[in-house]
């Protein structure tokens, strides 16, 4: 799956993404700034928000995988390029201090946020570290796949800090133990690949980045293939699920599909099924 | 365990559903369509909410096992039967279309709901093929148990459609795994009696459909013999605190039990524990 | 770690915990009642209410652990001594008598609430029994680690109640499987160090209790080496994101960070950071 | 409007309720016990939800006007034909009865929240008296108007409880002033019209029962000639609206519109507004 | 009713409140500092708090008058005697700062909420002016009642800070005008009786001080003869509805009420209203 | 006050609107298209929210006063400008219409709700008509004035819709009375000046357009006068509260004051106030 990581670098207009199409409804995002261990510098996090608006938009793309370039997934914040802008922003008391703070971390929030509004199914595949800020990146994917030698660490804390964009407010509803949670982000310890499986965080775990790529491929894949109104609406309603009640979700559920099911591809999908036809060979279109 | 399963078929009025007492206050409902292999048809929708009203009414059943007839639990909604009524309703507009297939959709929801509301808790035990409509049903009840051959499937999406009777809404919150739920929701893949227990959907694997079901009695016995008060008011708790904060599901619990605790239950119950006898010997009021 | 338990017994003016600073920063709670297997008298309701918020207000504690004298953790409430107080307020009619059992039932939830109400971490350590009311207990704890011979039993529907201080309310926030909790809840089944492990009630077994409380002691070590504005802020954090959406975690979290951002402990984290310093080198102001 | 009130007493089944047509889509409801002042009896709880389920379901019926035959609009609770019922169920232990208590409860705040649950509009008409019961009734509906010598009572106090079917959960979301409310609902005393009109609770006052009548059947008219479609999804999103955030409200709103907007009333509509044409004359289908 | 105000100054061991019992089951809480114009200083903020959980427990209590001593209601918060605590805490950054701020804050709230989680109601009589804080507090209060001349200001814009101890929070829960609330809190300008009448802030304008006393001492009297199970149930009601869906207040209230119900007072009551006999004859028992 | 209104039409870029700065710190919004009534074309939809952006955004804006050109307020949407788009997008199936459908819904809201997000209170100056989406964008303002010849009309219902951006959900939480706003959405009557001042909609009429744009002025200058710190976050307070429970609602406040109480807008206000010296002499750093 060369044809997966962009060779060539990040793809213009963004200078820390690389984006491609390895297959059919499919695209590729990568993180790519290898030589910096994709650390995330004040570039990417208005990129991510760019990049994700446009592949909502894009009536060809029904599935992302998220990868990094290089030797590992991310080494999480560039506090080199960080640090200034954010915390000492100028201003003439503590009040309008807090007040540019609060809208700078809002923004911040954006940038994973937006791989959740975006209606089409994130899969992300880690290799090697993803530290701090991936942290909050993976939790906002939809579906985590790992290599053997993958590790993970909410790293916040250990730079004097509530981890803010996502990892305190996601990971407890991703994964099933309280205490898991709590240890990691209380302690910042390192969780390894086997871990990750055992308590949920990955779904699956690959032996090398090359099968990691290819697995990740394939149940994107599966989802391409699939009809989109299903898809998409299923990531609709099961992000509104996790937020809410059993009963809100249901009424949910039946509002959406009083205009969803109206689809022809709810027919096209049963007539493949009734005549055992793969999925695959059926056409939607765009939505 | 012979006594389990209704050996002549549905208990009338039902056509799908066959209904007996195999133990002293345990009911067992067991979906009954062998030949078309538990395929839910609109006969099926209906009969399960007049029997959980029944059950949740009756004093005697203080716990319900629920099961499939024949070779596999069940092989979800039956498509033929189904489609018309549901997707096709008659209206003059794209609004009224939708406004009946609205209520068509809340319908079928009521049909696991049920399971939900009837305060009496159920004991699933899915052997083989559980699809589609399956988990929906499944994820209804509070005790998941199965055979080393079960397998499930969230099937909706090869279908067309986002799972609107129960899946996408209770599944998250039945199991701990988020990345894990999303793949099942989005791929339609199969997951084994394996991958079940380590994610928690079930709680117990039985090597073969009798062993589960004399597994599923015997927890439903150790149910049976305790306070009705206890276990209903347990269940209530449990579900309410599902859907609410910490704080407000404690304030439930005060308030619920301001008046429960007032059982004489409570005297009977502690009686026996302290004087080392079984509770099985003590004798509870109907609820 | 013998300096951990209070060789001596409580700590006045505590007749039922013992109170110790084994280390720099963490504070010791022991249940100090041995000889009545640490079961929960009428003291003990009111004294981890006056232990915990003096806690909460004192400076030199960052991290608590939690943990047993004698021989087991706990057996739960203490039904001698409690019974008659809670279960027959003296009053003139049934609703009097539930106006009582409701105020009652309140001050004793708030027992366990006060864990979570303080900002220090606190990590219980459980070795032995842990049965009934101890399960409401280490359910409001942050992290949870426990012995090979530790087990765990949600005692309350054997006495006829269901659990109100709770149990019923966190466990099923706090381990990933909807189906184990309803059958520990609904059976009082005993669930074993495994089983607490794989389903992630605990999140590490040690061998034996020496080696626990060590554990439990590095853990807290790690912890109190940290930035306080960051370990507190996290746990904050954690906790109101169990009970809200996403979104609303997120926005919690800006407005907490406007002006948690503007600690000197960022400053002197990130620093250690950078010359790769052990955090535990670290000087932070008091909270 | 003499064809308002069934002059013969109520329609079978019905034993409280007399139900005619007096307009094309307009259903009239009348409370029919005028020799007992209205008060409401057992039947009565029952047949209003039988009435308006029915209503909900029928085509020809788009809006209902509601009132009380004879000297006044209703008593309220008619003590003698409910005590025994609701208040002595028979039952083992004091736990046993409030569950039984609970449940009648329920039924009992049914009998008024279907006027909520029904998309179809519903006026109340109120003469004379309204007392108790009758508040819980009037502020389930969508529209109050009342005669000059119309008074209101928020009589549950007065015999030694807190209103529990529907005053103290809605009067608060209908009138405008928390302290009005408030000694409404804590001293049991009477409200006369002008203080309802000024208050908020009714929107407009008449002279006598006569033009009150005609006034009702105006705005019934209105409502009626108007699209079935954009008024019962009017109420629909006005009851979600009250009991939701306005963000909650929007989205609610755009996922309703998103099927509703395809209506073809929407083009007949705009139509009779571009040709000035009466929306008397637009015939729209049936929902 | 010179017997309301205590003549000879604060009640002990209270310095800013003056408390007696001018009638059976009434105590009359009065804001003692005229000489400083009610100005509330750090004492009246605590001791606020220990009058308001005292007459919680005191069973002779069942319903509050709260007025003011001297020329006016209250000029709300004495600057003088508040800045430095509040604002200038003792800390070694930003950070820590704010978090003794928020703690500050808290407490500072508790001043005004106790009014409200305290199950007897309250009656406010205010007379000149209620400045300030003086709307937090008064909006905290059940019932709210006024002479002529008062008038009232949400003044915290003035002094440069949002309102954070009740009013931003309560008055648009008070009022019915959205559009008033927030010209009031955004431009801090002065409302008279009348507007606080139209507006609904009180319920009834009285001529003077002594016919307010007079006045709020009717009102309380007629809820001090109302069983006390029905007055304070009622008030716990409607606060809980306040802030719950129309649905959630229901179900509050069945719970409530399936012990409730079960009080004797239920059938002094009725036995009263049958026989037509005042309910100030009835005695009920204390709660 | 000529000067408010800008007697050369829109302000480029803008085709729809006219920004002036009538004095220190106060935005000046008019809708211009006086000879098309007002009414809202394609342009006005999403150059509202540019233009509220940017004054989000401009540290010189600390209030704004929005009002219409020519002779009336508003005529509610240009059908003939929206109609297409909306109601009929391109797409293959029911589905993929709702969808699109769904999009532009949210567009639309985002129209007005940019009026609520942005920190700067709105004061809205009506004169004449205000029909259809104009009491949308009212209801979205803090602060509602109007003229005696104003009137409001919810127009939706007259072409075959439910309001859906905005009147259905925001109206209920600005005025008091729900059987008036369920009137006037249910029959599109229209609602004159004086019932919209007893209502609550408006909290003052004017005799005439110059008086009010007066009145607006001043209003606005109480505004512009006080702190920003204190003015925005009374009205971020103000619109979290109406959203949330006041448990809530006081938590957010203390959350927001810890940062925001250390401006030195507190000093300088507090300082003024002592001295007795005008509000409107402080000078405030900008926000």
């Amino acid at each position: 799956f060369s044809s997966m990581s962009a060779s060539g670098g990040p793809t213009p207009p963004f200078t820390t993404l690389s984006i491609s199409q390895p297959a059919s409804h499919v695209t590729h995002v990568e993180l790519h700034r290898p030589e910096k261990r994709n650390a995330m510098n004040q570039a990417f996090w208005s990129e991510m928000i760019d990049c994700f608006n446009q592949i909502a938009e894009d009536p060809e793309c029904r599935v992302v995988v998220f990868s990094g370039a290089g030797k590992l997934f991310t080494a999480g914040i560039d506090l080199m390029d960080m640090a200034g802008g954010l915390l000492r922003p100028d201003a003439d008391d503590t009040a309008r201090i807090s007040w540019k703070v609060r809208q700078t971390i809002s923004k911040y929030q954006e940038t994973f946020s937006v791989i959740e509004k975006c209606p089409k199914p994130v899969v992300v595949a880690v290799h090697g570290a993803c530290v701090g800020a991936g942290v909050d990146l993976i939790t906002a994917c939809d579906i985590r796949l790992c290599t053997q030698d993958a590790w993970f660490q909410v790293k916040e804390v250990d730079i004097g800090l509530a981890a803010d964009v996502g990892t305190l407010q996601r990971l407890p509803k991703v994964i099933g133990s309280g205490s898991l949670v709590n240890e990691l982000a209380l302690t910042a310890r390192k969780m390894y690949s086997d871990e990750a499986k055992s308590s949920g965080l990955v779904s699956r775990v690959f032996p090398d980045k090359e099968t990691l790529m290819a697995g990740a491929m394939e149940v994107a894949g599966e989802i391409a293939s699939r009809s989109p109104v299903a898809v998409q609406g299923t990531k609709i309603n099961l992000i509104f699920s996790r937020d809410h009640s059993v009963k809100e979700g249901l009424d949910f559920a039946a509002m959406w599909n009083m205009s969803m099911l109206q689809t022809d591809d709810l027919m096209k999908s049963a007539q493949a099924a009734l005549e055992k036809k793969s999925i695959k060979q059926v056409v939607f279109s765009k939505l």
